[in-house]
């Protein structure tokens, strides 16, 4: 019997036997539990807190143990249920997420490619475990690109006066497509704050270290600070410009040398791979958002 | 009431339940788990294999509840016993390790006084939860700085005739003062297979990449191959020289300005932080040996 | 007037005066020095040893100053021959490179496109200033990809048999395009010693750190040691394997939850990273050899 | 013969010519250089800004040929007279260092000893050419390292009412003992405008990655932002506070299961390399300021 995962991600108010109620819950329906990890955070917001991921087995689950276990019954929704009575008990948020359902990222861009084709090489070799059904973007610039993926291609331009309009676009075609995650690689617009609340999950790469360069041309002003590292920084997009939950950096090596186009050429290789690790956190189901920081599992 | 922790490692063949079982056997006595992490190795010889690091606090040890799930006791032992008892039926290995026993370290030099420094003076800032009551040496070098930290010194000197005999004075020292683990900060001696049979687990630091350069002179080496980065790597002292089960590397950037002593000078740095890092590790009792590698939990 | 940039490289026995003498030669013909950069090796066989790179603008090479300080030419030929004339006088061999000719590339792969793909980005971007005529292969696998970005390829399967052979039209193609550097960009077959010693400069990614594991599946045998970090190293290629004068390496960090094709995942970004600086290094003309190893200027 | 280095710093307008006859001065007096690198700022106010490092052995100064050139004399008087004469042709800002003068540094420190042995430790290894002839604080707490070292201790309190009278004993001391380099080791206080204008050159260590976290308490900053990366930098203190000239930075990996407490850990760590760095790289005469940013030839 082949393995299917259910990942589940818990955040509550850190109390004793937490560990064992939930896993202790997997192993009263025969389920086993193929991985797990948990954090204790003392530093939360209103007392500690815990956060626990666990990636369980549910091939067995119209198995006659685990049907006892769920009340008489095999389905997910029961699954789902008697986990959310236990959650209730414990306080704790949670949620779940299928390996037989491939989650499906939007990639919205402008006119750089190189993070575009970084995502797509890394989907296509297997790497991130989704489906890229778009390619949303505010110029035409990178149609080839999407085409030369066979990826359909939406061009969606914006100016000050049209964009109410085209966010409205952009949310039809991500329900349409039926998006589960938003990943914006080099797209060099402000979304608004009514956007993000209707939109599902945002990922931003900032081409910066942040909170150091906040804002725009983060090499201009690398340079002329005169920096000794240039970094990358791939965060949750909320409606604070660059403030969202960090959930990968990195940095490398600049010197006096480099002007801030060579700034940015070294740049671009740490945003590549820290945008990269971040939708690989992502849909890996191993990031928590907890208020403006992240704990990934 | 304060926390005491009890640190137990656990090694098993992978089987379903384990975590809620031996998370269970701590929630059923009402001791709560304060860390727990574990990891499944599928690329285990003899087949798939788990390892579990729990923390508990045992400062109820004796609260009735806990009473009642050790059979009537309130004692460690008791704990011991009982744990020992599931591990049987898990097959599992496993130690335990409590936090009022602080751990005795051997620092055993020659000539070179940078880990010795560093090793100490992370130990009196508190980054190493240990006491160091002995430093160790073949040579006399380094019993100044010894002594400005007010720390025993011993000097042992060797030769190829008188090796067997140091090495029991040596085993004698780590005997008499009830070392718990063996840190080899640049000392350049090969110990036998009897002495480390014998002795505490031992530490080493390598001046090198493992497995790139083994033995003498690795910054020559290093230098001849013109190679653009050396490192440092932190392994638990076996017979076969270099070889042992790796538990922390890094690396720093060289280039072709450097001769073979700025190299070991870039080296010296890499060297510290590693094994600092690994002592630390092991100390904080992350550290499950697995054949040739290590899961630093 | 507009910079045309020609680069010299210099490799002589360290004497009093290289410096004043070399800058001297391009100031008398008024022929400004855009970039230097020099370096001294005290450990080189035979000697100190010594290196400089000058980026020197010959726009003015028909300026009355610079025809008559190359004696009433003002044609590149007749710089050589001065250029020449003052490095024989200084034991020096030396090469030059104009900015006008553009460094053609072969791109030589099998099945994996992440460097490919990465190189031709790059080049597309600006970032490699080349171009890249033909990608040849032994594998059709990557046909797709040099046709998306409408670069020739060439297809020449090779058997321990067909291999002289094979090599031979790997050699025409090279000549036939007029091919000024070889990359091998995960070219899973080693090159006869005839063929390299025939062939122009080739640049190989070993998907390891050498020297830790050399041949075959690294990924495998750094998994087996337990290393904690693994690398890559682009080199020269020579008739030894993997031997050749390293140009550049980097690692990055692995863990205990990784298995080999983890490891090789995290290898693939490095690798990637790590060929296009060698190859850049290369195109810019800062890459000295100097025995095993290089000076990177 | 052997090797008297004098280190000449020059930032000049770029123009023609300037590689060679910078060079080409020491030529004609048969002055060897050992070392030389330089390098064209095109970003600079002002204009394209040329700036070089050159290494010359003046061992020869009374050479025939040397006082020849120099009009009669071998003195460093007349060297820097003729040097001079030369820099004033060419708008050149200039410096020059000899190897027989060994700088003298002061460390100033609070409580942290952390740097303050790290520094001590790497001068007494050779790797800073230095002298350290006290150490400074305003507080007692250091005073036993600095006597195990056998460094004499300054002890000069501060209170906002006192500042300025500690900041003029302060200078007394430095003018004293003929320092040459402050290096604020972890000094937590901010020094005013005149006494840097009267002090010699002062480097600092800022425990964050500036310009990210300025200020107090940045790992408490850094926690609460959630970043991923904690840093540390090395810079010129200018009456701006941590607004000066960087000479060096870095940064370490940190994660969702450290406290403030324990990135504070890593933290200190890099602040120990980037000082050393920093002081190592003013030592050796490589640095030159260029408004907001450092060249490090």
């Amino acid at each position: 019997m082949s393995v299917l995962a259910a990942t589940f991600l818990v955040a509550a108010p850190d109390q004793p036997g937490l560990v064992a109620r939930l896993a202790g819950f997997f192993y009263d329906a025969g389920l086993n539990i193929v991985d797990a990890s948990n954090h204790t955070d003392p530093w939360a917001d209103g007392g500690p807190r815990f956060f626990m991921r666990l990636v369980v087995d549910i091939a067995g689950l119209s198995s006659p143990r685990a049907v006892a276990a769920l009340g008489g019954s095999s389905t997910r929704g029961a699954l789902e249920a008697r986990f959310g009575e236990l959650s209730a008990a414990l306080s704790a948020a949670w949620s779940v997420r299928y390996a037989d359902h491939v989650p499906r990222v939007a990639v919205v861009v402008t006119r750089d490619p190189a993070c575009l084709y970084d995502l797509v090489l890394r989907q296509r070799a297997g790497e991130l475990a989704c489906e890229i059904p778009l390619v949303i973007a505010n110029h035409p610039t990178l149609e080839p690109v999407a085409e030369s993926f066979r990826i359909p291609f939406y061009c969606l331009p914006v100016t000050p006066e049209t964009k109410p309009e085209q966010e409205k676009s952009l949310l039809e075609l991500l329900v349409r497509h039926d998006v589960d995650l938003v990943v914006l690689a080099r797209y060099m617009q402000i979304l608004s704050e009514g956007f993000l609340a209707a939109a599902p999950p945002v990922i931003n790469i900032h081409h910066g270290f942040l909170p150091a360069f906040q804002g725009a041309k983060p090499y201009h002003q690398a340079h002329a600070r005169g920096v000794k590292l240039v970094g990358a920084t791939a965060h949750y997009a909320t409606k604070d410009l660059d403030q969202g939950p960090i959930i990968e950096q990195d940095v490398a090596r600049v010197d006096h040398t480099m002007g801030p186009d060579e700034m940015a050429r070294v740049g671009r290789d740490v945003e590549r791979v820290v945008l990269s690790r971040a939708v690989r956190a992502h849909l890996e189901r191993r990031v928590i958002v907890e208020g403006r920081r992240t704990v990934v599992l």
